[in-house]
């Protein structure tokens, strides 16, 4: 009795840890995410402190509990994750499976090796387990119409970006050809096309910036373009979330006689057949 | 009889002054608001150039004694609006009782504490109290209209701030994992969070620059996103900016007669058959 | 005879001179109009060039013999101007009439007083004058769209200017008290406020940096608040050119009964009183 | 026999060689493109790594051979080109014809003049050629969209451009004037102008920035400017891209049997009634 029992705890167990830990609707569920989601907060904010020269000499102690007490804290979660998931492989090879054993990892293997910042700086990475969490509220909705109108936009982005990458590359090339001997920065192709993206993007650092005159007229030539250029990418996407406004994207409807999509949100008749919809 | 017409007169006075401080619509009170507004806008000014070591150190008696002329006008102004408020409480600590009262106290405490210029400078401040003269003109309609815009798309622009801060502390790390041994002023992840919002934000001060190819490159990256992600809160304001001049957008009234909708929010009369709807 | 001639042959000579000079729509106006914008342009080129030390060196002799051509050219059309106007003294006094005089003015004073290079570069704001010619194309139409956009716009962009205004006074002296004791530049209110324009309209220079991490902080909140701010006056002017392609703009036409204006292009009743329009 | 068959197989062979080279429609012509595109690809990434000095010393040998590979390739390609096209003359002189040639030549041409890097770096001009691979994909719709919206703005963008010309160097002599003595940069009109447009176009480097009170006054309103001027390119995109894909508008049709408008462009029955349009 004992042991069939004891199978039926475990299953109602692992049932309950599954609704904690995967589902936001029940109030356990979301106190585990909104617990969760602080922690991660934290120990980003812990990792990104400790990066502060002076802090790290006063507090390092500190940092060094803190990452140990969160660090142990994720490892249990991972763990449970790994009990209450009905398929553990597939959760363990899914991309938030790797994130969340990326966000554990580096603290351990810096137990075994004498490793500088760098590896444990990956550790400030945990932060993109907060996507996670959108999950939780009325994000979702907007969050997707955002990326439903970048989507739609990818064909038109796509030809963009060729065409930004090409003309970068060819402002680039040429601005190298003119300013490569001056003392101003252009020491290579790569860095000429770091610049020209730079300068077309509207950021400008100044760390590389045109000395001769003729470089200079180029450069403002390029400056003009890219005043054009930046526009097309806002009209694109300001389109996009307009229609999508509008709800005149068509409707999903399929008309029953000639299979044809594509019909609006007020069609009663298919406008290729003439079918009742 | 004396005992109860001082009342009377009182509240006469009292009534008076209400008009003056606080409607616009009266020309009395429309004289105070600009003088209050002149008074105002004179007295920042004077405290920005006194910022200005040059001035300090030429008019710096000058600049004393303004600043006592405008702080006891505008303290006569407080004692004033405290006197015409019909619940003093209320005025005292609501948000611009609070602004007001800030914007003389400094220069009283200066007088009693040998402090340094920080504490004056929020004299700075009371600039703030402008806002209030917005009720005078036609100002509110066209602010109401942008608030409104801006109020309706708050729901994406949580979504979109939240994705902001997250890209940029992710991006942040990353860079300072790139760039952090570099003599490039990547010294912190907190700095790098900056760097990537200077760089995200097209700001682009160049005071924090990546110097490593690697480090270039991946800023390039983050250039070429950042002018994607420009134009997504232009497209949403733009959008909603179109919906309300529509508002324009025509009501869903069909007409009785001629059952044609389309009609303006404000018809009377069908636009196409003149029946009444 | 002669002396009745006389005035004849002047009057149909001043007749066409007005002709050439102030139309443009004969073959004679527009070869003078287009003779006059390659004069402009050509001397605007000389005092450009001139104003670099190098070329002035070499070429100075040349520069000064140019001067003197296009300001000899520049007062002949000075003198034949007022001859041909019907009301000289309207057209000196007029925008153009001043800056004709003034675009002349300074190679004259050059004479009589040893000046420096400051009046003589004022010669470069005749390239204002080109604004004249475009009175001559097609451009006219497409420029009075621009235009009417803005005029249409202006009391959002007044009430968008105003809070600009505040925000940057604001910032500018909340940066002043956390970055003024720093090495970082912000010396005085009036240049945190001119630091403060730089990084809202992002154009972000660099010779003014937040140093202190809290300045870089709020700066960072102040980047991508001008993020969201620079949205505003793209979705503004945006909306109106939608609104104007679409001659969406309520007709003109008043209705005969109730006087009423704002009815929409394709009404055939009037929407508030009914009465046939 | 043979002398008649030769031609024949020879014009076959042509025919074929075209269909590869010239066509992208069959599974030939298509990896054709493809490898032409890669070999492109490489041979600019091999220019531009050429021409950082560190890899140029370390690889100087790996990267003079891989140069005379491509250039190989490049010249079999060219002749093959000339082979396959049917009017010989008008390939070479054509737009796509001068770039492939300017594409082999500078290697050429140091074989027998010691010519420094400027003549090599125009290999990567080379890089204009991926434009012709564009015929492969679907994007030539989309890029046909974003450049029919910019083609029909033409009229706008040239006032706009003349503007901001005008702007720029009316701007330029005027910071000029007021910087000119001052050692912040603004050393010649052309710099001043050159200045302005990085000010204008929000990049702002900051190797020019003004340093006077009264230049920074006037660079604020410029940035001020700008934040408004920027508008209206985005703005005239947008509306452009807007209008094109309602384009999308309804068509003007009306339903003989509901006599109800605005139905599709593709509509064939009246999407209210059924009834044939």
């Amino acid at each position: 009795m004992k042991r069939t029992e004891r199978p039926k705890n475990w299953a109602a167990w692992r049932e309950r840890l599954h609704v904690i830990i995967f589902e936001a609707d029940t109030l356990a569920g979301k106190t585990f995410d909104v617990l969760l989601l602080i922690a991660i907060f934290c120990s980003v904010l812990a990792v990104s402190l400790e990066s502060v020269q002076e802090y790290q000499k006063d507090y390092g102690t500190l940092f060094y509990v803190l990452e140990w007490v969160f660090t142990i804290f994720f490892s249990l979660e991972y763990i449970l994750r790994i009990m209450a998931v009905y398929q553990a492989r597939r959760y363990v090879f899914s991309f938030f499976g790797i994130i969340d054993l990326l966000s554990i990892l580096p603290t351990y293997l810096g137990l075994f090796f004498p490793i500088s910042g760098g590896l444990l700086t990956v550790r400030a990475l945990r932060l993109i387990r907060i996507f996670r969490i959108f999950k939780l509220g009325g994000f979702l909705n907007e969050g997707n119409l955002l990326l439903g109108a970048l989507y739609r936009s990818r064909a038109k982005i796509t030809v963009f970006l060729s065409f930004i990458s090409l003309l970068v590359v060819v402002l680039g090339s040429l601005m190298y050809l003119i300013e490569g001997q001056a003392d101003s920065g252009f020491t290579s192709i790569p860095r000429s096309i770091y610049w020209a993206i730079v300068t077309l993007t509207t950021v400008g650092y100044g760390d590389i910036a045109p000395a001769t005159p003729l470089g200079q007229f180029v450069a403002a030539l390029i400056m003009i373009l890219g005043y054009g250029v930046i526009a097309v990418p806002t009209g694109m996407v300001t389109a996009e979330i307009i229609q999508q406004e509008k709800g005149a994207a068509p409707s999903t409807q399929v008309c029953k006689a000639c299979l044809k999509e594509g019909h609006a949100q007020d069609a009663i008749y298919c406008k290729y057949c003439g079918e009742e919809l």
